[in-house]
C-alpha cells in the first residue's frame, strides 16, 4: 500500500507561460487535460488584463525541461498564441505515501507528505471521497472530515 | 464653467449581466465602447469561473430601464451569449460640478462631488492630465498631485 | 433535429449567492455539478476578497424561484456557509435550435440562437468537437473553425 | 454558553455596490473595518475591469435597509466614488450557537449552524485558533483539525 | 505583403514585476502605453492580494535585457513602487507573416503563425475588423468569422 | 530622522510559489503574517484556476536565498501543499528615507524614494494616517491628501 518517494529538489524545470487574449475560453479545460496527459507537473491559468484592457488569461505549465518540445507543440497547436515564454524553476517536493484508514464506508486513502521525516500533510483522496459521497448520499465535506478524523485517531494510536 | 446637477436617486435602473465562456476576449473593449455610446451608465467585466472550470467573464451593464431593448440588441449582436439576466437597481448620484484650478501648465479641470451640500470628492480629469503629461513630458502622477494640491489651496483660500 | 424554443423572458428567477471564506476549494466542481443536476440555470464562482483580506469565493446560482428550497439544501449541506442571500432576477433567453452541418468528420451540431427572429448566434457543440478532436487527432480549434465555416457556407446557400 | 438564534429570512436588505477605479487600494481594509463597525452584515471587494481597461475594484456592502444613510455616508466620505448603486436582497441565515469542546490546549469554541433543526455546519473560531497556534507554537491547521476532531467525537458521544 | 520573420528563441529577456498597492488604477492604461512605446514585448497586469488584504495589481513587463534601464525609469517615474524585481526569461516566437484575403468589405489582413514550417495560427487583425464593423455597421464577431472563413477557403484552394 | 539606504540591486533572491487548491482560505492572513515575521521581502497571493476548474490561490513569497529553509518550513507546516517551486529573481530597490512634514494634526511621516539621486516617490505612512483619521474623525483620504500637499509645499520651499 505504500507508494514511497524521497523528499527531493528537482532543479531542471521550466515554467512555460502563454498570454491568451483572443482565444475561446471554452477550450481551456481540454487544453489543460492534454498538457497533463503529456506529463506536465502542473497546469493552471491566471486571469490577467492585457493590452487595451482585454481580460485575457495566462496559461502556466510547469514541466521537466526534457518535455519542452512536446509541450510547446501542444500549446502552439491548441491555443492561439504566437509565442510562449519560459523561466527556469526548481521544485522541492515532499516525500509522499498513500495510507489507508478505516471508515464507516470502508477503507479510504489518505495522501501523506513528509518534510525532513516529519509528517506535515495528510489529505483525503478527492476521487474516493467524491465517490463515497455519491454512493452513500452524504455531503462531501462530511466524508472529508470523517477521513481526517480517522487518520488522526489512527496516527495517535500508532504513536502511543 | 459650472455643470451643476442635483444629488439624486435614480430608481429605475437595470443591471444587465451576461456570462461569456466562449467569446474572444479581444472584442471586449469594442463592445464596452458600443454600450457606453448607447447610453449605458456603467459597463464593467468580472473574471469568473464557469461550468467545467472555464475562465469566463461576466459582462455588466448598468442602464436606465428605458434603454433595455437597445442594450440587449447590442449584447446579442456583438457577444456570443444565448441569454442575459437583469436585476432591478437604484443609483444614488452625488451632485457634481466641474471646477478649474490654475496650474503651471495652465487652467485644469477638477470634477467635484457633493453629498448633502458638502464637498466630498474632487478628482482631476484624466484626459486633461494625460494630455499635459504627454505635452510637458512630466509623470502623470505628478500632474495629478499638482492639480489636487492646487485645488486644496484654492478651496482653503476661498473659505478663509 | 430541430429543438425549437421561443425567445422569452422568465421573470421569476432568483440569484442565490454565498460567500465562502473557509471552504476547501477542491469541493467546488462537485458542488457545481450537484447544483446543475438539481436544475440550476447557471452556476459560477467569483474570486473575491473578504474580511481580513481573505481570498474567498462567491458561489452564484441562478434558479427558478420554485427550486429555492432544494438549492439551499445543497448549499447548506455541501458548503460551509452560515447564510445565503438572494436577489430577484429576470432572464431573457433567445430562441434556440440545434442544426447539423456536414464536415469531413461527419455531421456535427451547431447551437443556434435567434433574437426577434434573426439568427444572431451559432456555436459548435463543445462535447462533439472535443470528441472529434480526440478521435481524429486534430486540434480542437480547427474543429471549431471547420464547423463554423461549414455552417456559414450552408447558411449562405440556403439563403441564395 | 449557548448563543441561540432562530433560523430566519431577513427580507429587508440592501446590497450596496460602488465601482472604484481611481482610489488608492491601500485604504480598502480601513474602509471595510469602518463599514463593519457601522453594522454592515458583510463587506467584500471584487476585482473588476472598468472603462479603458482599468483594473478597478467593486466594493460590496450588505446591510439592513435601515442603515442605508450611514453606510452611504461612509462610502462617500472615505472612497472616491461619485455614485453608488443598490439592489434589494434577502438573506437566509441558519440558527447558530457556540459550543465548547475540550482540547489539549483547553476548552475551545465551535460555531455551529442548524438548517431546519439539523446540524449542518461547525467551524472552529478563527481568533481562538490563531491565539492557540501562537501561544503553543503549533501550526494553525493542526489546531483547526484537532478542534474539528474533538467536536466530531463529542457529538458522537452525545448522540449515543 | 509578406512580413516574414523566422521562428526563433530569444534568450535574453527580462520579466520585470512591480506590485502596486497604493496607486490610482486610473493610470494603468497610460503606463502600459508608455511601456509599449518604449519597446516592451508585452505588458499586462494581474490582480493580486497583498499585505493586510489589499487588492493590489502586479505590473508585468517583458523586455529585451538591453532595455532594462529605460523601462525601470518609466516604472519608477510613473508608478508608486519603491522597488521592482526581475526574472530571466526566454521567448519562443513563431514565424509570422501577414496575408490578405478577399472579403465583401475589400481585402483584409490575417496574421499567420508557423511552427516548424507548419501553419498553426491565423488571426484577423483587430484594428481592421473594428474599422470594418464600424464603417459597415456589422457585428464585429461576423467580421472575424468572415475573415476566418475566407482565409480557410483560400488556403484550401491554394493547397489543391 | 533620516533612515537612508542606498539604491541597490539585490541579485540573490528567490521567488517561492505554492499553488493551494485544498486549503481553508481563512488561514491566509495568518500565514502571510508568519512569513513576513520570518523576514520575507514580500508576500502576496494570486487567484488562479487549477486542475478540474478549482478556484485555487497561488502563494508568492520573495526572500533572500539564505532564508529558503526557514520559509519552506513555514509553508510546509502551515499550508496544505506537497511541493513548492522557486525561481531566481533580482530586486532593484530605490534609496529610501523617512521625512517629516508639519500638518494640522502634528508632524507626520512621508516615505521617500530616490532613483539615481532624484526624488521619484513620496508616500504618507499608512499607520500614522490611519491613526490620525481615527483620532481626529476625518476621512482617511483627506489625511493622505493633506500630508501629500504639505510635502509638496515643503519640497518647493526647500528648493527655492
Amino acid at each position: 500500500m505504500f507508494n514511497h518517494r524521497e523528499e527531493h529538489v528537482d532543479k531542471d524545470l521550466l515554467l512555460i507561460q502563454a498570454n491568451l487574449d483572443d482565444m475561446n475560453p471554452e477550450w481551456v479545460s481540454y487544453i489543460m487535460d492534454k498538457l497533463f496527459e503529456c506529463g506536465a507537473n502542473d497546469v493552471y491559468v491566471i486571469p490577467i488584463i492585457m493590452k487595451k484592457g482585454r481580460p485575457g488569461i495566462m496559461l502556466n505549465v510547469l514541466i521537466d525541461a526534457a518535455k519542452q518540445d512536446s509541450v510547446e507543440e501542444i500549446i502552439f497547436s491548441e491555443t492561439t498564441t504566437l509565442g510562449i515564454r519560459y523561466l527556469h524553476a526548481s521544485c522541492h517536493r515532499l516525500a509522499r505515501e498513500f495510507k489507508q484508514v478505516s471508515t464507516q464506508w470502508g477503507p479510504m486513502t489518505v495522501k501523506v507528505g513528509y518534510h525532513q521525516g516529519k509528517l506535515v500533510q495528510y489529505a483525503p483522496e478527492f476521487k474516493e471521497c467524491e465517490q463515497v459521497a455519491k454512493q452513500f448520499g452524504v455531503p462531501l465535506k462530511l466524508v472529508y472530515d470523517e477521513v481526517r478524523k480517522q487518520f488522526m485517531l489512527e496516527m495517535k494510536n500508532a504513536s502511543s
